[in-house]
């Protein structure tokens, strides 16, 4: 399948580095044609692995993920063109996080989340809100952990949530994905963030994730 | 111990009833002097169980609970005066929820909290916020749940936490108490609420909790 990822960070990298090994065509999008991270990244990761603009990957992908930086997402998305999003599917794995300060705040909560606005900004694309919960490595092998983790998933649209569903557990072996509603759950896990990071400064590691236990 | 238990609803309730069963005197605390459910409760619960107003309870108590709706918490705790806190253990449960629509939000976020707005208006008073992330029953009986989950703890006095932890573990069974840190993080708590709520509506369920899981 052709994949396009917005971004080219470690969360972007470290999905279509994932994607390619799983035989795919992966197009990573910055806001440069030629962006010296996503450059290094499709050199070293084989003949399947592409790079180019915002544009050029979302128009690239049959499914697009976006894993720009939450403060960056709407303005990488408005480059990447309504038109070349229309009627796709847009896996969200980004926060709207303030980094600046040692207690980290979210740039938009509460009565909104950066799932939300896009979803608003871009009413003809299937926004699907998953794993923004767990730090990139976690994402695409969540085995590593010590034991089965829930990963989460907000949107509107039925058949899509059941296509990422389908992508999570088979590209990246997520044996229980909840889905939480539509597309304002992505406030729950968008706010779940700040606990994140509260238990990496307590348990002083990234690799780590949540289970919901029943009674 | 004598303990003081701001709030006369079902969490004041569950907590204060176990407390009896153990062999602990507890007195729930009201607006009013004698509030039909506190009564109530009193008189079904033992000799042990006392109710009387949010200054009685607070006076009485050697540790105190704040169990009362976020909404109306800092009011509780001015009427139960700063000066019968004054060097006590409050253990705060409470969140800051607007329950009013379907997607609850919270009145208290990101850059502050329902924590954090006790401990400074409170300033003599060892504020630890610790339970707000379960439901009442797995409050006080967390073995009910199928596997060992994790409760949080976030408070400025360390020999505090101790204490608290400690009663966490000894009176209501808790194995694994993580100290996310000082009382900032109750941000990180009260923001998960949001996602408890998303879960709650996609399980069906207010009986479960979340398991931190490492690599």
């Amino acid at each position: 399948m052709q994949i396009g990822i917005l971004g080219s960070g470690v969360t972007a990298q470290t999905i279509g580095s994932r994607l390619v090994q799983l035989g795919h065509e992966v197009m990573l999008g910055s806001r440069d044609e030629a962006n010296p991270p996503a450059v290094t990244w499709a050199n070293d990761a084989g003949q399947h692995a592409l790079y180019g603009t915002f544009m050029n990957a979302a128009a690239f992908g049959e499914i697009v993920f976006n894993c720009t930086l939450g403060s960056a997402s709407l303005d990488a998305l408005t480059q990447a063109g309504a038109e070349n999003l229309q009627g796709k599917i847009l896996i969200d794995t980004a926060n709207p996080l303030d980094r600046s300060t040692d207690v980290w705040t979210l740039t938009i909560c509460n009565t909104d989340s950066l799932g939300e606005q896009i979803q608003r900004a871009f009413p003809e694309t299937k926004v699907v809100k998953t794993l923004n919960t767990v730090n990139a490595n976690v994402m695409v092998d969540p085995a590593k952990l010590l034991e089965k983790t829930d990963v989460f998933m907000s949107g509107n649209d039925i058949e899509a949530k059941a296509t990422v569903k389908a992508i999570l557990r088979d590209w990246f072996g997520w044996k229980s994905v909840i889905d939480l509603g539509n597309i304002t759950t992505a406030r729950s896990v968008e706010m779940y963030v700040l606990l994140w990071h509260s238990l990496r400064n307590a348990i002083s590691s990234q690799r780590f994730n949540i289970k919901v236990v029943t009674s």
